[in-house]
Order: C-alpha cells, then structure tokens, then sequence
C-alpha cells in the first residue's frame, strides 16, 4: 500500500537522531536493542557529541549522512525535532518515527508544536510516525526500534501483529503476551498519530504473509472508512482483526464527561460497525490476549455450538452458564455420541454436556481424549473446551494428550487449565495450542472464534458493496425538508408512508380529506416549525370534512401565534392508520462512519429502553438481518400481547432500501420516521422528518 | 454452635480408616501430610494390612481403638463405609470426614448407599463431612486431613476460609490462591453432603477469631434460613461473605435444561437474597479470589467514590468505563485537589480522575505517592486502583512507595500490575497490599469493596427483624381465597385496593355499583375459575346500574356455560380508577428462601422485560428502596411521556406491609397484585389474587 510504511515497518537501514552510548537511557536503547537482535542493514547514530558509538561511526547532523537511510528514529527535545524532521526529508528518508514529547498531549502549546512538525514533514516530502511514541519491532527482521520495556528481551517473532496508540498499555500487553508464549511479529506503537494512523499501520501489515492474527489497543478513530477498508482486507484475507478500544462509556477523558450522552452513542455506533464487518472487539487486555492466542491456535467452527469437557461438575455448570450468557448453543449429544461417551466414561461421570470424564481419565488417558474426540464428532458441536486444574505429576500425559488431539481433529478446542505447571505451559504454546487459565474467559474466547465464524460466512455470503461514502461535514444548522418532497424521495426509494396531502385551506384541506378517507390528521407544515406538538400543530382523528376544515383553521391560527414570523406552507393532511406494532426507523450522519442506518422498537421501547440497533450504510439483507436479531427486546416483532408478528421480510426490505438512500445522499444529516407501523402485511412509516445539509437544501 | 463440627475443624486427635503407607495413594495422603505439618494430637492409622504406619502403631479396626479420636477420616470402599461409621460411632467418634465416592453421584443406587450411609450415622450418634469429597484443611493448627493436590504443599495459614462443594474446582481454587500469596486458614470441600453442610462449616468457622474473610463456592443450597443466619452472623462480626455459585442460568445440569425459567427464576431470588443481606456474590473463580485479596487486605469504603491513579491514559480510561458500567461514582477531584495534584504531576500529565501520573514518577517516586495521598485525601473519594505495567528495575522503588502509602493513607487502595516483577509481587503479599494483575478485574474487586461497605452501612442502620420464617411445603396445588376475603385480609394488611362488593344477583350488582360510583367493572367470582378473562367473565367501564345488571347477567351466564360444574359465588363489582403508572406487587413461596416479596414495572414490563426484584420477607424500608432502586427500568417511577412521579413512600410501604404480611401466613404459596396503579398520591391495587395450602384454606 504505502511505500514509506513499508519502509518503516522493514527497514534496510536505519539513522537515529540522538542517539546515545549509554543503553540505560531512552535514546540510548534503540541502537542496544538493535544490535542485540541482529538487524542486518547499516545503522546510522547521528549525535554531534560522539565521533562512534560502540564501533559504529557517528554523524554530527543529518546532512552528513552518506545515504539517505529508510528509516529515521528521532530522540531529540521537542524544541529542534521540527528541523531534524525537515533536515531527514531533505535527505530524501521517507519516513520517521519521533519518540519526543511534549506536543498535543500537553496542550495547546504542544498542539501547535506538533502541527508545525507535521508541516515540517509534509513540506519536506517525508511521513511522520508519532510524536510522542516509543517506536515499534518487527521481530521477524530484527527490527527492535523502540524503547519499550517489552524489549528488555529480545522480542519472539509470531504470527500475531499488535499496534496500539498507548504506549505504556501498549507495552503490558506486549509483555503479557510474551508470558502466555505469543509472539509478536510486530509491535507498533502509534503515540499522538499526527501524520500515520495505526489503521494505515495495520493494513500495511496485513499484506505481510508471516502474519495471521492482527491486533490493535485504540483510544479514538478520525476516520471510519479507513477502519472499514481495514477490516473488508482482512476479511478478504481471512486473517482476524481483533480491537480493543476505551470510551465505552462517558470514556475516560474527563473534559468529556458533559458529553457522555452521545459519546455512548458514539461508542454504540463503533460497536455496531466493528459486528458488521466482522471485526472482533475485546472488553479489555485480558480478553483481547485469549482471544490473540484461540484465533492464532484454533481453526474457525462453522456453528456455534459449544461442548465443554471437564473433570469438575461444578467448572462445567459454571461454562455452561457462561455460554448460555453469550449467545451460544450448548447442545445436547445426540444419542449415538453419547453411546460412545459411555462406553469410555466411568458411570459416575456425565455424558451430556457439559461432559464430566471423573478424575478416572488420569488412570487411562484415552477416557480423556477419546471424550473430545467422540463429542467433536458430533454434528451440533463446532468447539470444545476442555477444562482442568493442576494435575501436579501428570503434566507430560496431558501434554501427549493434546498433542494427541491437535493431529487429529479437525473442529478447534481451547484448554482450561487453572494452576498448570509452568513446563506444561511451555511445550502446549510450542504446539500452538490454546491454553486459557481461567474458566469463564475460556469460553469468552470460544464465543470470539463462533462470532468470528458466523461474520466470515456472512461476508463470503454477500459481500457488501463497495461503495465509498461522500460524508458532507458542516457547521450550519441543518434544515427541513418538506414533508411532501420528503416523503416523494423516500417512496422514490421504496419506503411505504401514510398517504398525505399539502393543503393551503381549509376548504382545501376537506376535498384532500374527502380523497384520502376518513380519519384523517391534520399537521401543521412550515420549514420553521420542527416540534408541531410544542406549536399546537397537529390534530387527530378527524371524522368529517367540517372537522378537517375547523382543524385546519384552528392549526394556522395556533402556528401563527406559535411563531409569528414562521414561514407557513399549509397543512399536511395525512390518512390515519390502524395502529400496529411501533417500529423507529432512521438515518444518522456520524462524523466518523458517515451515514448510519437505525432501526428500533417504538413508542417506549425508544424512549426509556433505548432500545436500537445501528449499521453503516449501505446494508445488506443479511446485516439488516442481524440488525433486527440484535435488538434486546426483538421478541416484540413475534406478537405479544395479543399483536401478530410482524412482517421481517418487509422490514428488512425498508431498512436496506433506506440505507442505499442514506449511502447515496451525502447532504442527508438526519432521517427520522417514528412511528412506523409494523403489522403483518408490511411496514409503514406515519410520520417522517428529514433534515439536510442548508448548502445542499431546497 | 455444634460441637461435632467444631471437633471436626480443630481435633485433638485423628484416626484414619482405611490408612496407607504409600503417601502417593489418595489412602495414604492424609497420614502423610499431617505428620508433615506438624499436627500434634495422636494420629491412629487403622488398617488389618499393617501393624504400624512410619513409626506409628496401626490398628486392625475400631473397635481395637485405644480411645474415640476427636475426628474419623474413612478411605475405604463405599460397601464398607455404612458398617465403618457406625462403628466409629459406637466407638463415641463424634464426626467423620467419608472420602468414599460411589454415591448419590453415580445415580440412583448409590443414593440409596448414600440413605443407608446416613442412617448408619444418625443411629450410632455421630455427624458426616461427605461422601465423596476429598476431606479439610485447618493451616494454623496443622490439620491437613485431606487428598487434595492442593495439600501437594504445606499449607500456608491466613485470615481467609473457602469452603467448597466441588473438590476439584475447590482444589483449583485454593491453588490459584496460594500463588497468589493468599493464605487459606481453612479449606473444606463439603462433597455430597449427605449430613454436614458447607452453611454449617462456615458458621462455625465464623467464629475463629483468626478468620477475617468467608469465602465458598456453591452448586446448590437446601436450606435459605441456614444461609440468611450465616450472612446475618457474618455481618454482625464485620467478616465478608464471599459466595460463587453455578446455576446462573440453565444450571449445568444438563437433567434440569427442561426448567430453564424456573432455575433462572430461582437464580434471580438467590441473588436479590445475597444483596439483600450483604454476601458479596463472585461470578467466577478470579473474581472470587480478587474479592478475597482486596477484602483481606483493604479497610472498608465509606462510599461509591473510585479514583485511577495511572501511569496510561488508555489503562486510566478502560478503568473509568468499567467503574461507570458497575454503577461507581468517578468524582472529578475538588478545586483543592486538583491544585495540590498539579503540583506534584507534570503539566502533560492529568489532575482529573483518573489522574495520569506520567513516566515521570520513575524519576520522582514522590509524584505517585503523593498523588494518591492527595486523591485519597479528596472528599469525594473512597477507594483509589493505582494501575502501572511491568517496571523492570523500579521495582523496589514501587514496594516502598505502596508501603509508605499503606502506612500513612486510612482509605482503600488497590494495586493494578500488569507483568509484575514476581519478587515484587510476595513482598506486597507479605505487607497484606492488594495487587490484582489485570486492568477490569482491579475496578470489580474495589467494586465489591464499595458493594459490601453500603450493605453494612444498611445493616448497621436498621437490623432486620431476627423473624424465623415457617415454610410450609405442600405437594397439593394451592387454591384460591375468595376475592372479598383476600381483599379484607390485604386491607388489614396495610395494603390499599380498589373498593369492590361481592353480589349474587344482577340487582345486587346493580344497588353495589351504584353506591361504590361509575364506572365499574363486574368480575366473575368463583373458587374455580382463575382465569376470568378466558371463561369471558369481566366486563369493564360499566357506566349506569342498568349496565350493570345487564353485565351481571351475561357474566353470569358465561361462567355457567365455560364451567358448568364450577362452583359460582356471584360477581364482584368494582369501583374503575383512573389509569397509572402500572406496577406489579406479588409474594411467591420459594422452596429454598420461604417468603419472597416482589415488586416490578407492569404491563409490557413484566410480560416482556420481566423487570422485577426480589427480596426475602420481611424487609425493611431500606431493604425495599433498594429493590425498588434495583429495578432496570426504574425511571418509569420517576414519570415518562407525561406521566407524574410515582409516590416512593406509599410504594416502600406496600412492599413492607405485604412482606410482613407474607412472612406471618405460612400458608400463603402466592399473591399477584396485578395491576397495581402507581401515582402522585399512592398506589392502590386493581386485581388480586390470592392461593394458598389447601390444607390452610377456608
């Protein structure tokens, strides 16, 4: 993709900017590290105080450079790094990564700073890679550039990328990861992001075929589509993209806090798009490592049923709780594998599932796998846990065990082994085999592999268009379409509204009445009065024509003392419907994914439950789908109370067909129909309210 | 409290039936790790194999027994187990610990080996630990009477006791807390059951002025009083209660999958009953044991208040996220604080909360301990996590700061370490510093911390009636009161309902509702007919006496025609009231906890959400504000789309004078309030239905 990130991330040759002798300090530790792990291509410390260091020549400045290096690593103040950065452009390096602080992290002061080093960059031809970070390691070539803890060892090259924009969260979990055995092929650390995102990063990595697993810790996103692209790639290329990100709630940054309304709804949105395409979001550290060490151990299960095999009655019940929790099906084996169960598992044991082997199974190893073996033989279950603790002196029969199952199954399984002995551990992350040491976040990682499965079917089943979204952003107040015109566009693109009519009179407004067919509502319309309750504006049931043409009437009157100045185009007259089961159905523009497609239960439902379900625009029938499957309260769609279930065929219908509107309109800032009635025979929209972009209004 | 078991937990002196020289056998294990640990009363091994055991005389049977040991521990198969504690009893052996598996686990034969075990007990005098468990630990006197690989190991004596049902999860357990530095003073796994239960060992134990923290993991619980007196006892000596038990949901137990709702029902009542008395509930077994540290390690916070004081804004906003999800307050610091913080702290760092401390502090050790002296200091705050990763070569630097701070700070803080050095890691376990190794699990323990504080506060406020409840349990199905004898039963109760008149005749009918006012509603009457809807027995919005008569008639006639056979008392007129918000009040007997007491929203709120709470009769006004407070969608109560606010007082009453109400009528198996109409000026009961035993009836 990127030249220069391709540069960065696989340097030939490398040039520090201040760096030092001594391996002890920050800008001393990337030489160190360098030479300890081997890498190959020349290094180029540039430091006025040194002549050498450690038998390497030392360069007084850039200029004196006798090549212009691929990559540069900048260790000095904040103060002179914009010149080092224009000096290296000039040079002709393509790329830099500055390690200094004190720029937008710090404040205003500091955002300046960083603005006039990201032109020094931009002036001088060069890309930038922080400020503020500590570098990155791609351990497959030798590349320790950084000053991370993390390298204190060298690094243990894997198949698993992890970039992360926090440098110290970032470097616990690199050090995490290499305790539980995973090595990273690459860590990079983004810091303030002024030029290089850790998106463009990862999808430079991706193309690297040495890497299966591609990871990220993300604070914040400026743009969505970029994410979007990431992950269609990586689905593309069937490697996991797996994210944690922070501000699921009011999001740490206190100078938010007054935001924390629409900041949830923020997270709400990302969260939804991550489902979409497929990403997998990890809660936190913990979480985002298991799911690390099952996604690059474990094959992909084409279902979601879930098996656990244990030797606790209580550890199983205890997974099997946490299973159910999650959405996953806990199948009972049907009645041939559990013939073969029992004729290898003592009569104290179980042979549902969860499946108890008894402590019997350390006697005659073979109770243990054959176990496994038998149960992922079986048609409803795609992957199997198998949970233990200890076993103190039996640590090789396990591992052989495993071993064992790894060669001959085909469906994954995840051990759970609490309290394992630390050999054992060892030779099972040698074998690529999953270990998780705790009981219920087993089974997270389990529902992380299902999850993932069921989004690569959905995205080999219909891939989404690809459409590249125009996302108009603006600072003006957003204006209101007219009702008329409104609901032109939105039947134009296939939605069902309630008939209506514009009428200037009253007399007008009965003969509109007369056509439609009683009861009618009559509603205020002015481009100036978007609340027509607050206004007194809106009248129901009317039976006749006297009482359309009174309510009319009435409505001008109460809409001119309303607002005086409001600029009055009549008054809709609108059939009234029988009313059915409450849908919301909209369009939001969010300033990082552009056009968002919502559906929702009505009335209450949106009111106190909040209960809504989001995608990016445009959406396919199978991501509608999991729109609908999503929502918490869904059962209200089967009939409750009396009411029939409502047709999920042609609300699907209207939420792709307005998503494409939503795609295709750029000026469309928000689009709301509430209610929509949502019976058996269809779905129809009573009320509508679209507001543009004013630039692109009228 | 019973002194079979106080003998079983500290004995003087041990036999062990069915004992081995092979410390390597489950039947030899227990012999060798209490001359191991130095337990100092005689030890006699019985076995006819041998004469004596390392040294020690060994005795053919029990009878030969030179005096009754304090404790019998039994290793021999179940076919003999019945004939051996029957003689240990007659022996005047008070207790014994059966290791002997082949039970009520294995199916029904073994229940009925379990039956005869059980009787051979009580008839020879003498209390059971088991069958089928795998035995006890007390550290401080060095009773290792156990085979649990746990005791692989001398144990490690501290102020905490676990007590399990599940040997090998137990034995997981412990394990995973002894490295953690967590000292277990005792360890008992309960196994079956058959006599001793796990509440009774707690109990005693509670009075062990060496424990400070009670913790357990529970599959199942027969008796509720037994616990609802152990958490009271807990909480009367100040010691936590922390308690996982399985069942969430559809309860591992595969037999049991056809009740989901009924299990998940009961799972719901198990927990509003923890709440309600103060037992900290640990979903997992890492949650169990983070509770366990910071309880053992931390004073008890005196509110919701939570600070973050980090060296990563990422880690600091992850933190903020999950404190928020569980309910905590992240106070924004005092003026004063913050100014005293930005003293100490970098300008690039953060005086909001979480408070970045910044690298820094590596420099300055200063700048984190005072950080959290000041934050702990603010008035706002009540528990302080202090996150950091790794710190290679600091690590001294930090255990002297973390011990300084324990020294001189009276508020609770919690240490967050990811990748902690391991010599860092036992110096802060020896000097009782909570540290947990991951970033959310540090927020839930201090979450716990906060949980347990309030509960305290509660129960220190006001003491819940010490009421021991009567449980009838009746295989018969209830029958239903009559509807004026209910209603004079409630009424006297405390409880408001809407007036109504029983009338046998359509002209009694009409001379009632004329005297209770318009409109009214008539009701079919009858012992038979529950369901009054489905046998077209309620007329609704009865406007004039005619009305009335006409209505009676019909019903009359409707009821005639659904159940000819039913007995008919006539109807119930109804004086109609102006709709409200709609509540649910009920009372359910429940087979483990007695009386339960349950408020909830109505409507599509029960029948959909299911959004109600639970609280074991009698509660206290406190007690039923925080079911109230407990309700999911509780701002219904505070008046939605219009609606007033519902008077609190009036529904806090209710909830009081029906608990009172259900704890004095043993006889009462249910009561539904539905609908309970909630408004400004209190809340009145529309629809009543009362069942009870028959036995109690009439």
């Amino acid at each position: 993709m990127s030249d220069a990130i391709r540069l960065m991330l696989s340097p030939r040759s490398i040039a520090i900017v201040g760096a030092s002798p001594d391996a002890n300090k920050l800008n001393g530790r990337p030489f160190h590290y360098l030479r300890r792990d081997g890498f190959d291509g020349p290094l180029y410390p540039i430091n006025p105080k040194y002549t050498e260091i450690d038998g390497i020549p030392c360069y007084p400045d850039v200029a004196a450079l006798p090549e212009a290096p691929d990559l540069a690593i900048v260790v000095v103040s904040a103060k002179i790094a914009s010149q080092t950065v224009a000096a290296l452009g000039k040079k002709g390096v393509a790329v830099a990564i500055v390690f200094s602080s004190g720029y937008s992290e710090t404040g205003e002061d500091g955002a300046r700073l960083e603005a006039e080093l990201l032109a020094a960059a931009r002036d001088n031809g060069i890309r930038l890679c922080g400020p503020n970070n500590l570098g990155l390691i791609n351990a497959f070539d030798g590349v320790t550039a950084t000053f991370s803890q993390y390298a204190y060892e060298t690094p243990k090259p894997g198949p698993v990328a992890f970039a992360s924009q926090s440098g110290a969260f970032g470097t616990g979990i690199s050090a995490l990861a290499r305790s539980r055995g995973i090595g990273l092929g690459y860590f990079v650390n983004t810091g303030n992001q002024a030029d290089i995102t850790l998106i463009e990063v990862l999808d430079e990595i991706l193309d690297d075929p040495r890497i299966e697993v591609v990871s990220a810790y993300l604070e914040g996103l400026r743009d969505g589509d970029q994410l979007v692209a990431l992950a269609e790639k990586a689905m593309r290329l069937g490697k996991p993209l797996i994210l944690t990100k922070v501000g699921r709630n009011s999001a740490g940054a206190r100078a938010a806090a007054s935001h924390t309304g629409s900041l949830a709804g923020e997270d709400r949105i990302f969260d939804a798009v991550l489902r979409q395409y497929g990403v997998i979001r990890a809660r936190n550290e913990e979480h985002l490592l298991d799911l690390i060490s099952a996604f690059s151990c474990c094959p992909i299960p084409s279902g979601k049923g879930i098996a656990m095999v244990t030797q606790s009655g209580g550890a199983g019940a205890l997974m099997a709780d946490r299973a159910e929790e999650l959405g996953l099906d806990v199948p009972v084996p049907t009645n041939e594998t559990r013939d073969r169960l029992k004729l290898v598992i003592p009569a104290f044991g179980a042979t549902g599932n969860p499946i108890d082997v008894t402590g019997q199974f350390l006697a005659e190893p073979k109770i243990l796998s054959d176990s496994v073996k038998f149960i992922l033989e079986d048609p409803g279950v795609d992957v199997c846990v198998i949970w233990l603790q200890l076993m103190v002196g039996y640590a090789d029969v396990l591992v052989d065990i495993f071993r064992d199952l790894k060669a001959t199954v085909a469906k994954p399984f995840i051990v759970c082994w609490l309290e394992a002995p630390a050999g054992a551990l060892r030779t099972l992350s040698d074998e690529n085999i999953c270990v998780i040491s705790a009981t219920e976040r087993a089974v997270d990682a389990a529902a992380g592999l299902i999850q993932y499965g069921a989004a690569r079917r959905q995205f080999d089943d219909c891939k989404p268009q690809p459409v590249r979204i125009l996302n108009k952003v603006t600072d003006q107040p957003p204006v209101a379409v007219a009702s008329m015109k409104a609901a032109a566009l939105l039947t134009e693109a296939g939605m069902n509204l309630a008939p209506a009519t514009l009428a200037r009179t009253a007399e007008a407004a009965s003969e509109a009445a007369e056509k439609l067919g009683y009861p009618v509502a009559v509603k205020i319309e002015s481009p100036d009065i978007l609340h027509k309750t607050e206004a007194d504006g809106v009248r129901l049931g009317l039976a006749d024509a006297e009482a359309v043409a009174e309510a009319t009437t009435s409505v001008l009157a109460a809409a001119h003392a309303y607002s005086p100045d409001a600029r009055i185009d009549g008054v809709l007259v609108e059939k009234m419907l029988t009313p059915a089961t409450e849908l919301v159905l909209g369009v939001r523009r969010d300033p990082i994914f552009g056009p968002i497609v919502m559906v929702g239960l009505g009335g209450i439902f949106i009111e106190v439950l909040d209960d809504v379900a989001f995608a990016r625009a445009p959406v396919t029938p199978a991501a509608a789908a999991l729109m609908i499957d999503s929502l918490k309260f869904g059962v209200m769609l089967d009939g409750v109370r009396g009411a029939p279930a409502v047709d999920r065929a042609a609300l699907i219908d209207a939420i792709c067909n307005l998503s494409v509107f939503a795609a295709a309109h750029p000026e469309l800032v928000e689009l709301d129909l509430n209610p929509v009635f949502a019976g058996p025979d269809g779905i129809i929209a009573v009320d509508w309210l679209m507001l543009t972009d004013p630039e692109d209004a009228g």
